[in-house]
């Protein structure tokens, strides 16, 4: 072979994932010792010479996380989830280095080897949107975690928000409250399909089946998450003959957009029409009248999850062919808008 | 002496700034011959020995800049300065790790001693609102530079908002369209007094002076920021019995919850009463109907000068005992709410 192999090439070759050839790198146990044995063949066999710092982590601890985030600032979340794996970071003695990569891939594959040439102990991958993600190869050469995001072949272990369980839970919500006629403001288009998309329509579809309302499709439509969105459906889904009376907001942001158009039309929230939204972004949710009621996205519990993962030796110890794929519930916040 | 010296026992030793001993340690140009030679041999008498970094630092490059911030949760401008500097690093070839101290004088430190050891060429310490900050005595070996705060001593260089001039420019906008009755709901308190509410007072009563409108004392109030204070205040100013036609918010969420206030007083914005605020947070002041006009606080533009400032040669080499103290403006952003 003229390139240089790397871990995925291992473990093709050696007939186990990644993460296993990861885990016997980092010198994990409960790797069997045959599984551990054709690892290390296969290895000497390709030559392959691991960065400096997977094989000085054997004897000792920098004491360094890395986190490589897509964004920082493009949404108001970035720094939950930096926050809560920061504060798991510090509290057990360990410093939290955040590059911030743009989403530019050469980008992250120099932040990925900036930080084993730093000899951070594990990374935390973060993106700040829920969806599927490419990782440098190298990045197996420490133990890594992604964080909102996840790789299609689940050769890392991730930890995301339960996208199905929250649509159905918000909409169940309003079917206890009675509401049968409940439009639903989804986040972008389920085609080509992010998680969030297609996740809490399969939730509202699940909510409304358990209580025998027929799924109507006029009472679904798709916005790009701006209040503008939210204001435009809004006024659309009002105009139908039967219109809602409640509102599944796929974000605050367009739920406020829907604030404002029922006000347009004279309409009270939660009296004429209930809203629900989805982030729980403070800000706005606080500041609106009536107090907007919305699903808390778990954006620092997934950082704090995360870094306890890396830091944590038992969860380290994770074995089986496929790494943990954690979801994390997105618990309902009461305010004043549901009535 | 017992304790290991400081930077700054060497600069009050051989009757220099702090920054002049980090230009001599790190041995820019433009520094005297003269100085430099008192410097040293103050730093050989005291037996003084600089990290690791400072010294590398003369012979290779690490291409790390280090930048320390004290949230990156608690406001959604923090993004903007690091994707400010983040931009700068990437662009030149550098690339900018992050910590998040939590504000805690421990972690501070801790955060110092890991990008020394890392070998960083220079370290950004940000604050998420403008104000002095204390920093860490050995900050001093390599680099650095303030954004969005200051030192007391002003012995290292900074870049923050010029907040006299943002209240001035504020307040001209709403005199220009013949406003002579302008409340203003000013940021905290002015004692013990930050920059933002002490230099943006300053301001507006140095435009108010200019347009010959007599100061009243009742039309200036203090609000913590969120949006019930804005609301608060508004009910409590359009209550005088000369109320203002125009209203200065010292942040979008306080303007936010005055919109709410006049709109429950059935007063149009901006007919029955202009609104200015400052900050221009996106999320609420595209959001607000009419649009809210405000004033841009330079957080992106002061990540940028920071990186700038660090990683261009020309810049390093500033001379003169007071490090350069940069103020950018924080441009006016027009919308609907001013008419």
């Amino acid at each position: 072979m003229s390139k240089k192999p790397t871990i995925h090439d291992i473990a093709k070759q050696a007939g186990v994932s990644p993460a296993t050839v990861s885990r016997v790198l980092n010198n994990y146990a409960h790797v069997s010792q045959k599984k551990r044995a054709r690892v290390m063949a296969v290895i000497e066999s390709m030559e392959y010479r691991p960065s400096y710092t997977a094989r000085s982590m054997r004897t000792q601890r920098s004491r360094l996380i890395g986190f490589i985030a897509d964004q920082v600032a493009t949404t108001p979340y970035a720094g939950d989830i930096i926050r809560g794996a920061q504060d798991v970071a510090w509290e057990t003695n360990h410093i939290l280095m955040v590059i911030s990569t743009g989403d530019d891939l050469n980008h992250v594959q120099q932040a990925v080897d900036a930080l084993l040439d730093r000899e951070v102990e594990g990374i935390i991958f973060a993106a700040m949107y829920h969806r599927p993600v490419t990782v440098p190869p190298n990045i197996y050469e420490v133990p890594t975690v992604l964080a909102n995001c996840f790789v299609e072949d689940r050769s890392l272990p991730c930890v995301v928000p339960d996208e199905v369980r929250g649509g159905y839970e918000a909409t169940c919500e309003l079917l206890k409250r009675g509401h049968r006629r409940i439009g639903f403001i989804n986040v972008f288009t389920v085609t080509p399909g992010i998680p969030a998309s297609r996740g809490r329509l399969a939730g509202y579809r699940q909510a409304l089946a358990e209580y025998d309302v027929p799924f109507d499709e006029a009472l679904v439509c798709f916005g790009y998450g701006a209040a503008e969105h939210g204001y435009d459906h809004t006024k659309q889904l009002m105009s139908l003959d039967n219109p809602p009376t409640a509102l599944f907001c796929g974000n605050d942001r367009m739920a406020m957009g829907a604030y404002d158009a029922l006000h347009k039309l004279h309409l009270e929230i939660p009296d004429d029409v209930a809203i629900i939204g989805y982030d729980n972004q403070e800000i706005i949710a606080m500041a609106l009248h009536p107090k907007l009621s919305t699903m808390q996205l778990p954006h620092y519990a997934m950082g704090h999850w995360a870094a306890d993962y890396l830091t944590s030796e038992e969860d380290a110890d994770e074995v089986g062919e496929t790494p943990v794929q954690r979801l994390l519930p997105c618990p309902f916040v009461e305010r004043e808008s549901l009535g």
